[in-house]
Order: structure tokens, then C-alpha cells, then sequence
């Protein structure tokens, strides 16, 4: 039988992310971890020759997972068949001193996901630089905005775009700090009071402090637990599931807004080149991508449910059952996550506006968006504004009715104004306050311009991260 | 770079849940499905030649994923990529007529829930009969229950399981009433009229409603949905998900209660032959497996979080945004769920009691236990009854505070109220009492059996499920 | 200080919930079920005075919370606070014999939510026969059905509300057989062995089981669990706190949709009489009814996330860790279940479609939907397969960029391939192909007649269910 | 009828939190808002009278909620509801001018959370200042720390306390960046664009800015959004009830572990003065509180999910889907977690230890845990490694096995290796071993001073928060 692949890891999350979480590429990040924990021990005086460590090195890519599955199969513990494969390979028995299984694997699976979120973080400035792009480009195009999905006011698609785009700025922040003090669980043995460690080195506990710092500083992640068990504490892995979620709620809500609008043509998430929709159905521009980003998040609340049921949870010193459930929701969260951002990227690369059908859209709705200004105009002209209210809202309801029903096809409300005599406003006169209107989205440009400044902020700090393009999607 | 596999369908699951689930497997399903309704399209009076028929037939185990993909990277399209590589096979273009893309994978899909469900049930079943045998094994063992986690009155340890066991079948009656109402899509076109079937028919609907009865008998689902869009409803996955959940509820609470009862080594989940705990702590046998059970149990929650987000989110006639969702949810939630009852049965193959512990325990708190008792026959011989309830609730809180100093090892409380005047029973007439509540779990035995019974009539109409034996597990 | 009162309960659900969860509500049961208890303890010979009995009768409705509420903060046990408080109210000592707290309030619990399940279980009736008329009502009007939000086939409306129907059709099967099965705890005593109304009854354990038998008589439950600890299963409350959930699924879905159509100006909600939109837009209807019952099916997810974190986490015979969990999810659901109902039902009863607007709709896309019939009609007048299908398709794609780019206004499609050589149809015969399209909803109305057909079998077996009318929403 | 009340609130939050979310607390907030709102418009040249504005300020403190929710029955619009029945107590009308009802309400909610989250921080720094306390008392108090629920190797009470402690440490840093960084909505207008402040002021934006800036300063919130549209992103949410569930979780394992040791009758989390526990079984200290404690983290968890379903759901500029969910979930999380806090604070308070049942815990495991130190004083005695190894786990073994099986009731392995010809060590050897491996706890009292190192730098910057003393809990 053929393995069952891992599906979110295999169609949708980058090489860069399988690699940190594929068996080999653990594999070889518990190699590591083992040899700077043998070369520290070596430094602060353990007897362990130099040869054996230039072995252990010689052969830690050469990862057989069928043998190790076969040694697991007999031992019925994980880290054991990987220590015996380890030191079968090289020839020698010096790694694993002093150590518990937890001290191995716990290092290093926080290693897996410190860098994971590092890729997180690029891809979210990757993603800023280019709504920031969009939002400049599109800064001044007026569109309808809608609250309860009907129309309300203009805005401008760029700023439309900022709005999602400031949103995800939120999630960078916790994302940032999360990085900034991510702690690792460090050498502390079976129960995390570092007996072992200790006691192998006669009692010197100043030597096992100097041995967990040059351990860290091996891993690179910024802090070190100081009280733990057998386990670091799992609500760290709350706080991480909880931060890939936060990202991608600003990327779900543009990508829910943009399946809106290409219901109503005003813009699409675009095509691939050469990529055409249906076949039956020439004119059928799928937003395939912007629904698949919001089929990730929707992943992502059920791999922090996961989360919040280890967190909180913990008996004792620890225990394993939180294994299972991590072996699942820490790669595949990330997993989701990068997919997320891979296709999230695509679609700001391709998508498009249609300025011609969204310049239909403000046509019908913006003499209702303007009652306001023409009542105060009408005020200005002398009528009382309780008879000027009156007489606009009937006109107004008359007209919607009349779209409703069929009756006429387009606004006519200004008509319909300038042949009631309680409006003492031309025709002309009240064209000319719906020129203004189309025009007016308040502080608009001016909040795109804000949001441009705070993302360059982040791209002149990575500008690699922000020169980022996504692989091709499915 | 080798494939990252699912960690779930490879280390946890049976090969009868990933068959189901495997690439290879639901190839095989949608072929069959083609074929099936071919023939039926053929039998309604299509022109479909046999010898097409057959050439498919003959090739539909011939599945090359490779093949498949590479089509699948230039039609940006998974279905259409399927349809290529099985007509190129053939050597015919006689597949797929009249049907959309969700014609196929719908029905597919469901028919994978649908098997999926009934090797659940079986396994249900299994666990059943197990559970069934060790409540008959331990029915007369008593133990001393805990509420709050403190002793409370005794029991019996089969009672005990056979409570977590009734809590099972709870979770069998429903899944019973899911599979008994499970309801397919059947072939309904683009949007649900079953439009491009009736024109395949030139209009004939009853030719129609006739070939989708013939596909839903070639799935075996009891049941077909008259109203449906591009999709069936995911309130029934959502519905699916949590009865896998509601069955690792049983399972999940007696293992948790298990790994409670090694912490006070009154019984323990048993060893495999061979395998040792810790080699430093020989003493030490974990519960691993206990663990386990509780960690699928919480993943299960999470996939339970995921349907809940796809439920009541439908956008007119349907969407993808589900997609990446349910590739994700339905075959993890099975494997979890398989994994979870594989774990389980061995437990309950190897898990043991430990009497000798159980009666030490049950001798520390007995004493406690009667005091209700005590006092009714202190009443009798004709003390107050406020006065003997202050005497003897003296002497116990002082036994209690006694034994948490330190200053006396074992319960005394009968030989203390021999001492008290206030009592008039002598030690013998006491320790009499006391042997009369020893053996005292009120109804534990007739509940025992009533739980049996049920079982029985269970694994009477299943009886090959009744005796399934899970692989073994790592 | 004011009492912070519970907004789901006061500003949303119906008042028969409400009477059921209130604390007078729930204490007047309690009083039933001590009542209860003691007529059957006196019928099966315990000796308790009639005029104890008499005298708890004529005080049970008279509940005053400050009274119990000044005694639990001096005990710190909410029952024995109600035991007090009931038994001064009737100068009597006869209640709670034998009982332990759990015997009463969970069993109590259990009637609460059984008898909320009735309700809902009418509501749901309720909606489906609206939901029948609708269907019914609207059952031709020929609507643009969408998948991915975008065009896709002819539908009708009332199919449409048919669709969402039939997946509430699911929800209510789910909740009948658990109204059908649904087991209460009875009278089992500390740890669920009945040791204590045994001892009550000299060892006499048939007379226990008769007490039992009619208690759960008197609570009109239908069945009740053999083997229990201190608490019945609280994957019970999983089952019924996901049905809930289930059933909020096919109205959220529809009120989707709705806000959906409501930004295409289709439909609506509708509006209370008397109602207007905002007094500033007065075309603007908002949604906020169908944006209501999405935000229940949300807080439903939510409640059912603290389900699952119950269930499968029972200790031993059980603990308090779920009592603050189950006085909050279990009203606050139901609350949120039955304000969902009410809302919905006001939607059903309100809202509108526009024929008008539908149609205009319906004729943009006509043409477009209707291209693999002209393809076919052309080859049936003589063209070659492949060259109608890249005719129409230039055509068509020529079409889409123009209206998108503005440089025409209505979908001229059947012109062009009127005038394209390649094409050997006429407006008028490419026209008439339009017009039978325009009607061809496939085997819609005969969907919207299964649906009524199967409403019908429940709306007759419970009439008053069916003729429910919601109160008046905020 | 009464009101039925929100059990949260009610039975658990403290008064602080209750008045911050109270329907009474929340009016004056709003009306303290719009009297700011007023000021600054005036200041900016709004011909606002300051009469009015006086007038205003003297009723702002009138609240009568039955007033407002009879205007609101007619309005069918809470805030119009509220905007009437505050001018017609001043008898003005110059409030919410070029407001929409978000520009209140946001900002006010926000103002809500915000204040309520500095609560929760103060309540963190008081329960770390106790674990501190705690942690240093039993410091030395070696117990037999355990993993998998099984004896493993010793630690001390005040490193596991200090293990919990530094759990929550971590939820503090991600609780401080939050408040940080919090942002408000600000003064934005109906979609976002602040295009009526901006024609209120006659086109000058920058009067706006300054308003705005103005208005921020009144709320006190550290950061105010650039891009929103009528909602602030509900991302900002899932972040805030996030960390709420992630400061459950330290106060949650912390708990569970103390019901675990009360099983074991090492540790309770006591009583209150004059408690008692069950008065049948005087000896039952129950973990009512602690098992609280584990109920308010699901409940957290719920409302976390809650959250999720909000967050990347955004449609266009927002709309009120999220409405019903966040009058749920935001008041109620929050009354969630200061539960938790009073009750964690309570438990904190009043816990005690069992040194006498801990001894005899450690000596009755502790042979088993030095088995490693002994066999390597048998190998520096002269014996081979591999035959000291099978001598001492042979007895180990056998020592288990007699233990469980009743035929020994002390661990005797000391005088059965003393015995043992293989090992060369005396009985006085092997004890004099066995005493220092009873005080041997590693690092654990560094451990537990760095722990309270890192808490005195929050203490002493947040004093009165540090002294803080819960009220008294139900």
C-alpha cells in the first residue's frame, strides 16, 4: 500500500514548510541538537573523544525512515529507535548523556515552530507590500460601500483594500511579540528539576546552567523557560495556533469581500494566464482562491479548539496526552497558515477591477447616497428642512419601489427632485451636487496614504520578506 | 523530497479506514461510479456502446497518481484532470455525461462517510463486547468509588465500566439513527434542477428520477435528498463529525478514569508481552494508551470546530470555500476515530486490577464510609440521635487530621469509637458492620447485568463485529 | 446594584424557555420532584405524614430567591439552601430521604431539557411549514441560481427555499430520535449505586426499582440509564447541544442567501409594518434579521465547544469541574436555539422577492447560460461541433469584456451570433432558444412538491406546531 | 416575570467588572462619550451652547433602563432609543452630531474591553504574587513529582507551584502587549471614510483629526485605527478573548493538579473558616473550587470559539452579524475569567499541604526512583554495569509485582538488594543513599527563585494590584 499523504502539506503549505516539518528534516534538527548538546558536555569536561562527534557528524544526513519504523516497531518508544539508529550509523554511544526523551523532542519541536513562524512572518510583510500596492493603485477609484451588504456611502476600493490590509497589521504585531519572546523549554530532565543533568556532572549545577545556555544559543530562540515539568507549558502552543488563526482573518475578510464583488462584477480574483473558467460557461470567473482562503481559516478555529483543549490541562509534571493531538495541530496549523498566505498572495497578484460596471453601481445608488447633502442645499435655497425632508423622502421611496417593481430601470430620482416644486433646485443644480458626491470619499486617500507609510515601515525592515512571490497554486 | 505523510492514517489507523480514504482507493470509488452509471444511462436508452463499458471496466484498477497530477498541474482542475486519465486508459469518451463535477464527487464522498461510519459502528460494537466482558470479569470487585476525586462509597469496579459503557452506547444509538437516515445526493446537476440530465433525456424526467435510483442502489445509502443545490447540506457532515466525537466521549472518560486509578495503582492499562516501562524505573507503567484515547478525543473536538464553520455557511447553490475544509476534516476525523478505537481495544484487552491494592484502599476509607451506618445502629441501641452523630463526627474529623499529620498510619476510627462512651457497640459489633459495607455496592451487580444484556442484543445481530480484534497498536 | 440580567434570555428568547430556566422556574420543578418522591416513598411504605405532603404542595409556588440565596452564602451548598429554605416554607422534614443532591438536580436538569427540546422541536414544525408555503408560493418563479456567487444555471425560488428546507428536514430527524431516546438519570444515589435509598428501604432493592420507575413516571422522560456515577453522561449534552447547533444550520444558510440577494435587491427581509430603513438612505433595507440568525448560529458553535469540553472528561464517578459550565451553556444555548426560531420565523413571515429586479438578472445572463443549447441547435442545423463551440465562444468571451469594460450595457450576445456567419441561426430562432431556457428550471417544482409532501407529514402530526406564531422581535 | 439574570455575572464576576458591563455602567460611558464628543466639536468652532453642554452632564447619571427600552419597542433602533431618552432628559439636542450609531457604540464597547482587560491584568499580578508566596513556603518540601500520573523523581511543592506560576507568566507578556498596543476604532463615519465629520466641518479634514485625536484622549486608549470601515477589525477580539483562555491556563493545570494530589490526600485547596465538608463524610474535603477553576477554562474556550467564528467574516464595511455574538460573548468572557480569578485567588488563599502523607508518599516510591544512583555506587564497588543492572531490576521488578499483589505492603527493595550477594552494598549503604536522594531536588529551589525574582518586577511596579484580596466566593 502506498502512504497516505499529507494533504494541506502536499497541495497547498510551500517547500520551505514541509521541509521544517517532514520527518527527515526533523530528523536531522534532533541530529543537531544532540551534537551541540555532545560538543557542549565535551567543552565542560565529559569524556567524550572527539572522534565520536566527528562520526555523529559525518553520518546525521543519513536519514532511513523505514529502518527507524522497523526499530520502533520493537521498541515501541519513538526517541529510542531514533537514538540506537543514530549510534548504529555512527559507531559510537555518546549522545542522549543524562538526557530524557522530552528534552530531545521538546527543543526541538519549538525549534520546528520558531521557524515556522519566522516564515509566517515574511509572508504576512509579503502580503502587506502587496495590498499596499493595490490599495496605492486603486487609492482614488471610488466604489460603493456597503454595510448589511447593501449600499451605504463611497469609499475607494484602495481604501477598501487598507481596511483588510490594517487589519492583518494587527495580527503582525502579535505575531512580532510572540517571536520576540518565544521561550524554550531547555535541558531540565524527567520532571524538569535538571537531576539527571546534575548528577552527571558530579553535583555541579553552575556547569548544567552553562550547558543549557550554550544549547540555546545553538537553538537561537530568544528565552529559556526557567520552572517546567516534563513539558514546556502548552498554552505557549495556544498562543501560536491562536496567532496563525488572528493572520488570517484579514486576508478571509478581503477574500469574503471579493467573492461579493465578483457576484456583482465590480472585480474578480483574476485568472492565471491562459487559465479560462468554465468551459460550457465562457463568462464564469470562479473566485476559487479567495473561497479556498476562507476554507484555511476555517481550518485554522479548528486546530486552535485542538489547542485550547491541551492548555490547561496539564497533570502533574506532564504526561503525553497532549502527543497525539501535537503530532496533528502544530505542522498541519502551519501548514494551513502557509497555504493561506500562498494563495492569498495569487490572488493579490492577479486580481482585477472592473471600473466600467463599478461606475454603473455608484450611477444607481448615488442620488439615494446623497438625500442628505441635496436636503441641505435645499435648506440653504430657503425650505424648511422638516418640508424639504418630507418631500425628498417621498421621492426617494417612490423611486425605489419603482426599480423594485420594474417600472423604470434606472434612478431617476434627480428627475423626479427637480420637477417637484417643494425642491427649489434645477436639474442642473442637483447634477452637480451628485458630481461632488462621486467624488467624495472623506479622508479616504488619506488613510491608504497612512497605511502605506506603517507597511513600508515593515518592507525597508525585510525587504526580502517583502520582495517574496508565491509558488504556483493549484 | 520524499511525501510528508498523514501522521493520523499512518501511525493510528486501520487499513480498512485508509483503503477508504486513500488516494487510490477513492479513484477506484469515482471509476465505479462512472461505470455505474453508464450502464444505467445505457439501460435508459443512451447510445453508450458496450465495448466502451467494458474497456473501462477493464482499466479501472489501473490508478497512476503521478499521471494524474501532472494533468491536474495544466487543467488547474481535479475532476477534469480524473476524466482525462480514465478515458485516455479506455480508450473511450463515454464518462461523465450530463453530470457536473459534484455529481461525481458528492456521491463519492458521501460513499466514503457512509462506509466509514459502518466501520465505526462495528468497532463500537467491538468495544461494546470487551467492555461487556471485563464488567462481568470485575462485577463483584469492590472498589471504593470517588466523587470530586475523594473516596465517596464503595462500588464495583465492573460497574464502573460498565458506566462508561452505557455512556458508549449512547453514542451507538445515534450513529445507529445516522447511518439508518444517511442521505446522498444523488445526481442533481449544476445547481440542483438536474437540468443537463433532463436535456441528456430530451426532456424526459422520469428517465431521470429512474437513473438516479439506479445510482443510489449501486451506493447502498439508504437515502436521497429531493431538494440540494451544487452540494449536499454540511449540517449532515457536521452532523457526521459529532457522533465521532459523542463515541470517544465513553471511551475517553474511562481512560482518563484509568490513568487516575495508576496513580493510585488500583489497576493499570496493561503491558504488551515483552515491553517494560522505563528501563531506569522499572516500577513504572505509563498510560500511554489512556492518553491517547484522550488525546484523539480532544483532536476530534477540533475537526468537530471545523464543521460547525461549514454548516449554516452556505452561499446560494454553493461554493468551494468547504473544499480544503472537508479534504481536511472527513478522512482526519475518521482515522482519528479508528486510531482512537484501535487504542482502546487494546486497552481493554490489557488492561489488569490489582485487588491486593484495591483492598488496602478500601480498608483506609471504609471506616469513613459507614459512619451513616454506624450511627443508624448506635440510634438503635438507644443513644440520641444528635448525640451519636457529635460523637462520632468528633471522632472522624480527628482520625482524619491524625492520619494527614502523620501521627498515626492506618484508619482507627472503629477502635476510637469502641473507646467512646458516647458509643455503645463494642470493636466486634463495628468491624461487623464494617465487613457487611465492604461487600455493599447497592444495585452495581443488577446493573452490571442489565448492561450485559443490552450488549448482547448488540453483538447478537453483529456478531462479527462483536468479535474484532484491533492490530497491533505502536 | 441592579441585577446584570441575561441578554440571550431577555432580549431574544421566547417567554415558555424563559419560564422553564428561570430560577423560580426551575425551583417550582425541584419542589415537583421532592413531591413526587415522597408520595411514592409513602405508597411503597416509607412513613411520611400525608399532611407533610400536603403542607409541601400548598407552599411550592411560593419562591423567594433572596431567602434561598441569604442561606447558600451561610451553607455554601446550593441545595441544602433550597432543602432549608422549602422545608420552613412547610414546617415539615420529609424531603430529600435517602437522596443525595445529585438525585435531584440532575434529574431536573434533564426535565429542563427535555421539555426545551419539545419546544424546539415545534419551532422547527413551525419553520418548515412557513418554509412549505414560501416554497410553494414562489415554486415558478424562475431565479439565477449562483455557485461560487457567480451565474450559473435557472433555478426557482421557491426550489431555493426548498434546498435550505430539506437541510433543516435533517436537523429534525436528528432531534426526534433524541427527543425519542433521550435517558434520564433517576434516583441512583451518591455514586450511582443506590446504597443509600436501599439502606432507606431495608435492603429491599425491588421496591427501590419501583420508586424509580415512577419517578421517572412522573417526569415523563422515556427512558432511564441502568448504570450511571454521580452524574449521567455528559456526552448527553454534547448530542443535544449539537442538534441544537444542526438546527440553526439550514436557517442560517437560508438568511445567507437572503443578505445575499439583498445586496442584488432580489429579495429581502422585509420590513415590520410601520418600519422604515435608515432615515438618512430610506432605500436602504438592512438585513438585520438574517444577520441576527447567522450571529446565533455562531454563538451555537460556541456553546458546543464547551460540550465537547465535557464530554469524555469525566473523573471517576463523576465532579462539579461541569457545573458552572452547564448552568451557563445549557439555558444560554436554548436561549440562543429559540431566539434563532423567533427570528427566523419573522424573516419567513416578512420578507419579499422582487420579480422585477429578477428578471432583469435573469435576461443579463440568460444568454450566457444558455450557450451549450445554441451549440447544440447549431449542430443540428449543420456546423461542425468544434467550430459552434469556438464561435459562440469568441462571442461570448468578447461579450463579458465589453459589458466589464463598460463599451456596452446589456448583454448582446444573441445579436453577435445572429450576425456571425459561422452560426447558422437567426435572432428570432436564437430568441425563441432564450425563451424555453428562460423557463427550464429542470425538475425544480417537482423538488418544491417532494419537500411540501414530506412538511405536510409533520405538520399534521402536530398541528399547533405547525400554526406557531413568533412574538415581536426587537 | 422577573429577570432571569447572567449566572456569570451573578454568581462569580466581582463588582469592578460587573459595573463595567452592567446595562446602567455602559449608558453613563456612552453618555460621557458623546458629552467629550460635544466639547471637542465645540472647541473646534461647532455651534455647540455650553448650557446645553451643561445640561447634559447633570443627567448624565439618570439612568432608567425601563424608559429606554420603551422607546426602544417603538424605534426598533437601540441607539436612537438611547439618543432620545438622553435629550429629553437635558432638554437639548445637540448630541451625536455627524454620528452614526458605530461611532458610539465602538468606541464605547472598546472602552469596555479595554478597561476590563487592565482588571485582569491587576488580578494576574495579585495571583502570581501569591503562587510566589506559596512557592517559597513549601520551597524545600520535596514530593514525588510525577509523569504519566506515576511516580517519576522528586521535586518540591513550591517548584511545582512556581511551574503553574511561570505559565502564567507567559499569558502576563502577551496580556501586556495587548494593552499596549490596543486600538480604537475611532471617530470614522458610517463606512469608514468620516465623510459626514468632514462635511459637518465644512470639508477641513484636519479639524477631524484633531477631533478624533481629541476624542482618543477622552478614552485613554493607546492607538486608534487608520483604515476601518463601520466596525474595527473583530480579529481584535479572537486576540482579546485569546489571551483570556491563555491566562485560564496556568490557574487551570495548577488546579488539576491540586484535585490530583487531593486524591492522593497530599495537598487540598482547604476550607473556608467553619466549612465543612459533606457532614455524612466529615473526613470529604471536596476540590469544589478547583474544579471551578477547570469549568471557567471551558467555558473561555467556548466563547474563543465564539470569536473565531467572527473574525475573518467580515462582509464589505461590516454589518451586524457579529452583533448578537459580541453582546454575548465579550461581557460574558470577561465575567468568565474574573471568575476564575477570584476563585483561583480564593483557592490560593486557603490550600494547604499534608507533609506527614508526602513522606510516606516519598519513602514508599523513593527505592524505585534512586534505582540508577545505586547501581552506579554498585559499579564504583566493583560490579560489572550489565550485572548490577539485572540484579537490581529484577528486584525491582519483583518488589512491584509483590506490592500490588498484597504480599507486601512496604516497598522492602532496600533489604532485598541488601540481601542480594550481586550487589556488594549494605542495608546502611543503600538508606544512606536513599536519604540524599530524599532532599535531592535539583535545581528546584533556583528554579523557584528565579520564579519569584520575575514576579517581584510586576509586583513592585503594580503594588496595589499585587495586594489584591478576592471577595468571598459562593
Amino acid at each position: 500500500m502506498s502512504a497516505i499523504p499529507n494533504v494541506l502539506a502536499e497541495r497547498y503549505a510551500s517547500k520551505a514548510i514541509r521541509d521544517i516539518w517532514s520527518a527527515e528534516g526533523r530528523i536531522v534538527l534532533e541530529r543537531e541538537f544532540w551534537i551541540a548538546v555532545m560538543k557542549a558536555q565535551k567543552e565542560l569536561g565529559l569524556d567524550i573523544p572527539q572522534e565520536a562527534i566527528d562520526a555523529y557528524e559525518s553520518v546525521k544526513d543519513q536519514v532511513n525512515l523505514t529502518a527507524i519504523m522497523e526499530r520502533e516497531r520493537v521498541t515501541r518508544h519513538d526517541v529510542k529507535a531514533r537514538i540506537e539508529e543514530f549510534c548504529d550509523l555512527a559507531g559510537h554511544q555518546h549522545i542522549h548523556k543524562g538526557m530524557t526523551s522530552r528534552d530531545l523532542t521538546e527543543n526541538v519541536e519549538q525549534l520546528q515552530v520558531y521557524r515556522s513562524l519566522l516564515i509566517q512572518r515574511d509572508k504576512t510583510i509579503a502580503s502587506l507590500a502587496k495590498m499596499s500596492q493595490r490599495a496605492e493603485q486603486w487609492h482614488d477609484l471610488v466604489i460603493t460601500a456597503r454595510t448589511h451588504n447593501v449600499a451605504a456611502q463611497p469609499t475607494t476600493f484602495g481604501k477598501r483594500i487598507a481596511m483588510f490590509g490594517e487589519e492583518l497589521l494587527g495580527g503582525l504585531s502579535a505575531l512580532n511579540h510572540l517571536i520576540a519572546t518565544y521561550t524554550v523549554r531547555g535541558l531540565k530532565g524527567a520532571v524538569g528539576t535538571q537531576m539527571d543533568q546534575i548528577s552527571l556532572f558530579d553535583g555541579d549545577a553552575a556547569k548544567v546552567a552553562d550547558l543549557e545556555a550554550k544549547i540555546c544559543a545553538h537553538l537561537g530562540i530568544p528565552e529559556v523557560f526557567d520552572n517546567v515539568g516534563q513539558v514546556y507549558p502548552r498554552s505557549l502552543d495556544l498562543r501560536t495556533v491562536s496567532i496563525l488563526t488572528d493572520l488570517a482573518s484579514g486576508p478571509s475578510s478581503f477574500s469574503t469581500t471579493l467573492r461579493l464583488m465578483a457576484g456583482h462584477e465590480t472585480a474578480s480574483e483574476g485568472f492565471a494566464k491562459g487559465q479560462t473558467g468554465s468551459s460550457a460557461m465562457p463568462h464564469k470567473m470562479n473566485s476559487r482562491s479567495c473561497e479556498r482562503v476562507n476554507g484555511f481559516q476555517t481550518i485554522l478555529t479548528g486546530y486552535l479548539t485542538m489547542a485550547t483543549g491541551l492548555a490547561g490541562d496539564q497533570w502533574n509534571e506532564g504526561d503525553v496526552s497532549c502527543s497525539v493531538v501535537r503530532r496533528v495541530m502544530l505542522p498541519d496549523a502551519f501548514y494551513a497558515c502557509d497555504g493561506m498566505f500562498e494563495t492569498f498572495l495569487t490572488i493579490l497578484n492577479q486580481m482585477d477591477a472592473y471600473p466600467a460596471v463599478i461606475e454603473a453601481e455608484n450611477n444607481h445608488y448615488l442620488p439615494f447616497l446623497m438625500t442628505t447633502t441635496i436636503m441641505m442645499e435645499a435648506v440653504k435655497a430657503g425650505v424648511g428642512r422638516e418640508a424639504a425632508h418630507k418631500a425628498i423622502k417621498e421621492n426617494a421611496v417612490a423611486t425605489v419601489n419603482d426599480l423594485r417593481a420594474g417600472s423604470i430601470k434606472e434612478n431617476d430620482l434627480l428627475t423626479r427632485l427637480a420637477e417637484d416644486d417643494r425642491i427649489p433646485l434645477s436639474f442642473e443644480q442637483l447634477e452637480l451636487l451628485l458630481d461632488e458626491g462621486r467624488k467624495n470619499a472623506g479622508s479616504a486617500y488619506e488613510q491608504v496614504k497612512a497605511f502605506s507609510k506603517t507597511v513600508a515601515a515593515h518592507t525597508s525592515a525585510h525587504p526580502d520578506a517583502a520582495s517574496y512571490e508565491p509558488g504556483s497554486i493549484l
